[in-house]
């Protein structure tokens, strides 16, 4: 009789963090959850959010202890703030009151400036790193969220005066399917003006404006371009006051620029000469975008 | 011995053109070519264009007589100008001195009035009711045409005071899988300014304004949101400086709209009340678009 061979068991990961505390249950927080779950099923992840919520992720079976209040996250070591960008600099306040253990914090929103401006006023044994994943889907939502939502996206952090917890916290994202990338502060609420935030707007404007122009029969009538153009305008008022608030410098700038470049079309509909530099321009530029 | 069965053949449709002729193989004569010969193997498919496009034609099938010279139209029954708008506009004085028999005329371009106006000088053997297939694709040219282009697709048509040839036309045009609906002129170039001109250029000028601003690296990072919101950039400025040349009204005043609201957002982007309206009355015009 042969003997029995050992039966190959893959080595667990062992986790970054052994107590992950998820402030809001979107679709990025409820993807954070559902992946780590995966990932370190000896870590326990830790949700505050309204009863509603809670519920259906605890259906999803995207987290392990759930509560409406922070007083759960007494002893986690990693918080991650993943609800609407002011409510987030908000909660920042309160985590001295609930979060006992030193701890890494970060967020998850769309601007850094304010939120890094905040966090200074965090007791030393927090160290707080500003993060945002650049992944999204059509629709937001707990329900929406997916363990595979970071798969090859970019995630941005700021940088912390502090290396170890900076290491650990992009050791997490890797972990969690992302490229972690570090940016300045000022860069990024920048670059993100012009990569998401103006479009966004952009977006919005152009529905509202065509909607109100031509009404349900009109837009019956829509192809594919309309379509594409005006998708991100079903993205939901709320988030989106919280960002501009805390971005309205560098999202005025950009709308700016593009409000003359407009303006320069307008004046030259008839000729066509900026029309077909800008085209020309915009097509290159389109190019290099692979999607 | 059994008596032979009868072979059953479908029956042929009865072609509702004889000989067809197309000035302008892109995509969408390209692509009434390729539906035609699958439709009437009956009717001749006679098409106009530079040679290396009609050699990538004869090479796909797409056509039954191929000429750069427009002296192949001579017995046609209908003409399809399916070439830039100016030159379609131009091409119409040139119909008189080569096609010898009585035709109907159409186009497949995106501005109805100037052509629509140029027709009233055709001599009368000839009826003109100007088209516009509402398809597209991501990408244009021959080689990206295809028969199943216009399946669904509403196909729009100026009203003729001759219903024969109207009706002709309304038949073709359901044949190759679109919806006809007949507009009025001015509607027409109105509409299309907001659901299909000012889409473009606003894409274009986003593109071009967020390329210039966060270059190529900036752009590696950029999401689904922006490609979406920029994918009608890749479109070439040669067939669009004709479409905003002869609907340069109508594309202002959609402009003018445009930017004012852009205007407003700018003025209230720290407090976000005009933000939430027109966040808001967007969302809801955009879930009435169905892709």
């Amino acid at each position: 009789m042969p003997k029995e061979l050992p039966i190959f068991t893959p080595p667990k990961p062992t986790p970054i963090f052994e107590k992950i505390g998820i402030v809001g249950l979107g679709l990025i927080g409820g993807s954070i959850a559902l992946k780590s779950r995966e990932l370190w099923p000896s870590s326990l992840v830790v949700a505050v959010d309204n009863k509603d919520v809670l519920e259906t992720a605890m259906r999803m079976h995207a987290i392990d202890v759930a509560a409406d209040d922070l007083i759960v996250l007494a002893e986690v070591d990693l918080v991650i703030l993943a609800a609407p960008v002011k409510q987030n600099v908000a909660l920042l306040a309160e985590l001295d009151d609930h979060v006992r253990t030193p701890a890494v914090v970060t967020d998850v929103g769309s601007t850094k400036r304010e939120i890094v401006d905040a966090a200074r006023a965090l007791p030393p044994r927090f160290t707080f790193v500003g993060g945002h994943p650049l992944a999204g889907a059509a629709r937001g939502g707990l329900e929406n969220a997916r363990p595979d939502l970071f798969a090859g996206r970019p995630w941005l952090l700021t940088r912390s005066a502090e290396t170890v917890p900076q290491q650990k916290l992009e050791s997490f994202v890797r972990a969690l399917g992302a490229e972690p990338k570090v940016v300045g502060v000022d860069a990024h609420d920048r670059l993100l003006a012009f990569l998401s935030h103006l479009p966004q707007l952009t977006a919005s404007a152009l529905m509202e404006v065509v909607g109100e122009a031509v009404g349900a029969d009109g837009l019956s009538l829509a192809g594919r371009g309309l379509a594409d153009t005006t998708r991100l305008a079903a993205s939901p008022a709320d988030i989106w006051r919280d960002i501009v608030a805390t971005n309205a410098d560098q999202i005025g700038a950009a709308l700016d620029l593009l409000i003359e470049r407009l303006q320069e079309l307008r004046k030259d509909l008839p000729n066509g000469e900026r029309l077909t530099e800008v085209f020309d321009a915009a097509a290159a530029w389109r190019n290099q975008i692979s999607r």
